[in-house]
């Protein structure tokens, strides 16, 4: 069952959530602003979906609730950051905040940040850097859920990773992970019963699937590219580790739940080549290009990345949020 | 036919021919050292065998023999350079230089270069960042060959892209194009009369195919990750055209040959932050934990990215590299 929830509504109700189970007053609104956001962004799964998960984090003090992100080493246009084990969106609005700061005075600012929480939706962070003006490149490393190509078990994350641009017609946001599919996805698919369209990991029987249900519980997804894809998760848990001194997927695998994790919060501030104008124009050239074209097959289309979310965006913020019916009603029982 | 050449008898030959045509010393060692080391790594298709059309593109004036890449703009950590259409070796080089240098001083570096011309083999820059001891990231845009997600025609690059993170036990280097397979690799499954192991294009009835004829001459390869891969080819297109204010995919389309690409080169350099045997610990430890594993199947071995090239390297010197006797003989009688 579904129902349709009034973002206003929403925020309400997380904020005083938020607040009950302790939070300053401050990072309610930053959490329930962005839990908001992402269910608003169409991304229920990063979104509304995740708030009862994410009380139980705090009530087990995986999350702590009092930590503050603090600067632990700075050398120029770089600075390391330790998380506390706080929640993961309050730090990286935070790091975000502050790669913005440092690419606005030398171009470029990088923020690497270890001991922190999922940030639920990475894309979030790329529109909130794309809305302060600055280029984005972000990425996070998670608990293994893919095998490194040739290997048998899981021992890479599927690293979500962002690159995002500022733009006057709607910022182009690229939000995705190294998996071919979420396990969200997945998951999705099997309620409907449905196959995947394309192989999107290994079945017991070590052979790629299409079918979901041999992939779940099994969490061995494919990477984007097969061998490229395990390639490059390999590479953004190195940077994200070895820049913030922090703990690799590997050390997250020890661990009983995902936590404690490393990511990458890279700015540049295009702007002050001062020709924004020139930019815009030679990025529009390439949506143009590639937009309106001839399809494939009948009916396919090509997006810009970041289009559908702010599509979605606009669709609910007038008609509300179309979200699941049990998990509404298990947020305000909490 | 295949032949063995030794490195130092081909740099000796490259050199000679460069010279001849036109070339000052400087740049033709630089350019007989840069495709011996990639011939070295292995990687024949952007070493000894380019060589040819790189002379065919030297004698009808595609690239300019005595352009040299000058900086336009500079702000902060971030420049703006300008390559005079002159050969993409020495441009990248040059580039890549600055970039170390200038991560050097401020934690950061980025070099954007228009104008510029095919830097052959990626991964060769990502190996001068590592030995200078930095990290870095770089990518070029290219003409469009394979199709943005749901169209049907050729409108994105697979914008070669690299990660290199310096380790003293042999640098991690990704380099990877954003197509399945390149279509050398394409080509050279042709040539063995097999199929490719994964669909790697579209034939012209629009249907994804393992089949190397038919996806060669149609140039419309299958992104990494399908949409995915679609989409990240976009903003590296979007994002080297608009920090050099240079040619889009879009741009380079509208030319006969393949040529004034953009390109960025980003420098990280770690050491500043004073930890670096911690760091090479934490590259190791992910090293360690994804390398020598339970194989997926029997025979099947992962390998860190950069391991195969190294390998060649070492293997290569010793014994001489394995090249094609008619390249080799044809590049003889230039």
């Amino acid at each position: 069952m579904e129902l349709r929830v009034d973002a206003k509504e929403m925020q309400t109700v997380l904020n005083q959530l938020f607040l009950k189970y302790g939070f300053s007053e401050n990072k309610a609104i930053l959490l329930s602003e962005t839990f908001t956001e992402n269910t608003l962004a169409g991304i229920n799964s990063h979104g509304v979906n995740r708030v009862p998960v994410f009380i139980e984090y705090i009530k087990n003090g995986i999350v702590k609730i009092d930590a503050e992100a603090k600067k632990v080493q700075t050398f120029g246009t770089i600075e390391r950051w330790d998380g506390g084990l706080g929640p993961g969106i309050v730090n990286a609005r935070k790091c975000t905040s502050r790669a913005i700061k440092l690419a606005k005075k030398h171009g470029m600012g990088l923020v690497a940040l270890r001991n922190t929480n999922h940030w639920m939706r990475a894309g979030a962070y790329g529109w909130q850097a794309a809305e302060a003006g600055c280029i984005s490149i972000l990425f996070t490393n998670t608990k293994p859920n893919m095998p490194a190509w040739g290997g048998k078990d899981s021992r890479i994350g599927n690293n979500p990773f962002v690159v995002s641009i500022p733009r006057n017609e709607g910022h182009v946001v690229l939000d995705m992970s190294l998996s071919q599919f979420s396990f969200g996805k997945i998951h999705e698919y099997d309620l409907k019963g449905q196959k995947l369209p394309y192989v999107g990991g290994w079945d017991k029987h070590d052979q790629l699937t299409k079918d979901p249900k041999s992939i779940l519980g099994n969490e061995r997804g494919l990477p984007i590219g097969y061998w490229k894809g395990s390639a490059l998760s390999m590479v953004l848990d190195m940077l994200a580790t070895l820049l913030s001194a922090g703990s690799s997927t590997y050390k997250i695998s020890s661990r009983v739940h995902e936590t404690g994790v490393s990511q990458i919060f890279l700015c540049i501030y295009p702007k002050l080549f001062g020709d924004d104008q020139l930019q815009q124009q030679l990025v529009d050239e390439i949506i143009t290009y590639t937009h309106d074209v001839a399809p494939m097959k009948p009916g396919d289309r090509t997006y810009y990345p970041g289009e559908r979310a702010l599509a979605n965006t606009i669709e609910n913020s007038k008609n509300g949020m179309t979200i699941n019916k049990e998990i509404w009603e298990s947020i305000l029982a909490l």
